[in-house]
């Protein structure tokens, strides 16, 4: 028998056990197995929302794929074009400039969904989603810092901004990140003395008429009156509409002053998912009873959150991990009997039980017909994964986190993540202010879309000096003079904004000719107007 | 009496400890402490090397400083302006664009130094100095990051360069990063099938002919005997002169292939301690016996690496931990004594010895007479510093990772902190390559100083297309069509460009219409001769 080439894409739950179980299935002469992925490490999803408060370490809730499967060759890139029927997968560049060509006999498709915040204003540019480490590590940065600016603010619109938190969406993955925030915001604050624990808003909108659909009512009530308890805001029959550097905008028309939204709901297939001419039904890739690709049986299988897949008995199977982690197996066994030419299984998975955290000892259950909550659920919660969680050492880890989480207050370190000097881009709702006479010139702006007016203060109000649309500029004159900004700028229509940092402007200006000659030009003129 | 504000710039070693004092000395009614620091958290600088092999997890090796001092209002903003005679200083804006004065009535100074490459050609764009958790963090994602791809790299030459190290300096700092790095990379090699132990070099650059000058000959033979068993080149009496993306270059002439550049050596005053017009010596701020600024006696002090201070015998002091957190001991008294109308007193520690960690069990001490090598000096070290670290919660924490450590290999999880849309700075070298026909074409160049050529292959050999200078773009051809490299373009004297990534020009073409007129008009034009 030849070596046979078996490439798997994405290193989710999907990916890395159906990499784990071929590494167990096969020999190493009967196949070379190969899996792509732009990051080096597993992400536990179940725990990630504990890093937002640091009770779990970093780099503990996630595990070197490596270490996992050590047979596997992992190759770090961004999978860019799938040719189905040419079998090869092209992925993106390395530290070669070079575009890599992975032609594959047996292929599997584990690469997830992406968040989708098409027709929802400003969503891009200021919600943020709560998929990767990052994500968690970006809303614990903001927090701190957050709290950091309160403490010393004395604006009390704006600190009311700061100590305010959005999250949309009241499926498990939403109710679970609100109750770490809270948790984690409300212990943290102790430590500033300015910050009165009245002064924080959690707030978690959810569309349907109670959190978590996915459990019982009695459950799901439970939870909400926990929540509710703790001091979270619950606001049910509602979504989030747009979103602005300012604030959230619901449905119904309710404004939540604040500058820290997360948004668990929307989903879609990657870029690369969404231009394969295959079967697709709900937008997610359609597979058979043996979760192989329609019309690539025998070739391509799918797994995971972008599979749309149905058990025997004809339930649609859910985006959870242990789905995930059951599916990967019978993917893997489907894979060798492929190459083996015996028959394919069905997979026949149906769930085991729900298990969703509230943070701080508590939990809701509904597990092999028993539902549970509070303490109880909790413990549960843990011990299931713990056990769940791949490799000794990580079990180890987390067990030492969990510890000294028992005895020790939560951490407020802020690792910072950005640069300042960047390109941004903003959006604001119409008669928002983008900057105000007399604040610091610290960036520079270009209108992409949209209109904005431009003010001065006046013994007889503000009076309106010029009005400015798509492809112009602003700002400019302060930052090129280090000066504070001589006018207001207010969006008149909905506004969106390239935000040039004074770094990144000064580095461009100072380099790129045209860049220089056209804002030197452009402020001798307003200057000469003024 | 009345409320005194006592303002510490910097939140090191000197300013830390000085707020901690102070806060001991002081009841809250007698002064108001601020501490102004970019970071919320505090480094533990002698512990920082193992953040790259992982041995300490990251938020370990870091303390919140309002855990160690709750009593000190933390100004999280970067200094911007110091104004001795109006005492006065001025920080950056947060998230309100105003810029905030912090009058003082005393001021303490604790802002360390900087690293200085001037005068060193491409070593700001490719060699990283070694002093915040980001370094090392960044250090440790590009160990990780070179091992992967060099896994999956067939050109001999780049494997070469990815499995190469280079640190330049050979006090304690590059010593102890040296040795780590050197651990870390032949461990974590091992889970690459395709690496071989012999394609790693890890090299020492070290101006004197032998490396730690601090240290006797004795334990400096030892440490450097040890390491280059232990598979480190040691290369003496040469330093680093400039880096390219593709090589280190010593004064010798000696280039070294490389993709990782740590310079541990030159420093030199942050830039708003160098605009103060006081008393300087050796580039650093001159204080009297007792740790005052000279001529701002009573009101001013300086602490730490910043500041040229000799001790009672006359010894200068040196910019160590255990010396900064003496000074700062005792400049809190003589703040107090400044506010109490009593005598300041005159710093006289002259140190209890020395230090340095060689990795893996083993390091060199000179301590109170006694001197010890291996691992006698190596069971020492973690003693003492795992008791200077300030904080239990601290001690347990890093007293776990290092049990863990003992258990299991290190991780090698990479966390990216980087995004892909950029522009970023960078130098070659005569007759360096900027890039090949045929490579992906992924982002576009604007020539900041020197010159370069662009050279196509012809049956005839390379014929040269043109010759390109300061101001010109280049490389946007391929950028604008998706498409390969259709020349090569290599520097012709010593070349500086702005490297403009894809996903940043489109952003920037998209959205600023002159960016977009020019390149536009320059690629029509440049097809038009092709």
């Amino acid at each position: 028998m030849q070596m046979k080439n078996i490439l798997i894409l994405g290193g989710g739950f999907g990916g890395v056990y159906t990499a784990m179980h071929l590494e167990k299935m096969l020999r190493p002469e009967q196949a070379r197995i190969s899996l792509v992925n732009t990051e080096n490490y597993f992400v536990y999803q179940p725990m990630l929302p504990e890093v937002i408060s640091g009770s779990i370490s970093t780099t503990d809730v996630v595990s070197p794929i490596k270490r996992l499967c050590p047979r596997t060759r992992l190759i770090m890139r961004e999978v860019e074009k799938i040719d189905l029927d040419r079998k090869v997968v092209t992925v993106s560049r390395g530290f070669r400039p070079r575009r890599l060509e992975l032609p594959y006999d047996y292929l599997v498709i584990a690469l997830g969904t992406v968040t989708n915040f098409y027709g929802m204003p400003g969503m891009v540019e200021h919600a943020m989603p709560f998929r990767t480490l990052s994500h968690a590590l970006m809303l614990r940065n903001h927090v701190i810092h957050a709290l950091e600016e309160a403490d010393v603010e004395t604006d009390k619109e704006l600190r009311r901004k700061l100590l305010t938190f959005v999250v949309a969406g009241g499926g498990f993955s939403g109710v679970e990140v609100i109750a770490e925030l809270n948790d984690f915001v409300r212990t943290a604050a102790r430590s500033y003395p300015q910050i009165r624990p009245e002064e924080i808003r959690c707030v978690l909108v959810h569309s349907g008429d109670r959190i978590l659909p996915e459990m019982t009512a009695g459950l799901a009530n439970f939870a909400q009156d926990l929540l509710r308890e703790r001091g979270v805001e619950i606001v049910l029959n509602d979504r989030l509409k747009a979103a602005s550097s300012e604030k959230a905008i619901l449905r119904s028309g309710t404004e939540i002053p604040t500058k820290a939204i997360v948004s668990t709901a929307p989903s879609c297939l990657p870029d690369v998912l969404e231009r394969l001419s295959c079967a697709k039904s709900g937008g997610r890739l359609t597979t058979n009873g043996e979760l192989a690709l329609v019309s690539y049986e025998g070739q391509v299988w799918v797994v995971g959150d972008c599979a749309a897949s149905t058990t025997k008995s004809g339930n649609r199977v859910p985006p959870t991990a242990q789905h995930a982690t059951r599916a990967a197996k019978t993917v893997a066994r489907n894979v060798t009997a492929a190459m083996q030419g015996s028959r394919p299984r069905v997979f026949d998975f149906e769930g085991l039980g729900k298990l969703a955290s509230l943070g701080h000892h508590s939990a809701v259950a509904d597990v092999l017909g028993m539902r549970l909550s509070g303490f109880p659920a909790w413990f549960l919660w843990r011990t299931v994964y713990l056990l769940k969680m791949p490799g000794l050492d990580r079990k180890v880890r987390i067990g030492a986190d969990w510890f000294s989480a028992l005895l020790f207050p939560p951490d407020q370190v802020q690792l910072k993540i950005l640069t300042a000097s960047s390109i941004a881009q903003q959006h604001f709702e119409p008669g928002e202010i983008v900057f105000s006479e007399g604040d610091l010139g610290d960036s520079v702006y270009v209108i992409r879309a949209g209109e904005c007016e431009v003010l001065r203060e006046t013994a007889r109000g503000p009076q309106r000096l010029a009005v400015l649309r798509q492809g112009d500029y602003f700002g400019e004159m302060a930052v090129l003079s280090d000066a504070s900004r001589n006018a207001t700028v207010r969006a008149v229509s909905a506004l969106e904004v390239l935000v040039i940092s004074k770094p990144m402007f000064d580095m461009l200006k100072a380099n790129v000719p045209v860049f220089r000659d056209v804002f030197q030009g452009l402020a001798d003129q307003r200057a000469a107007l003024d």
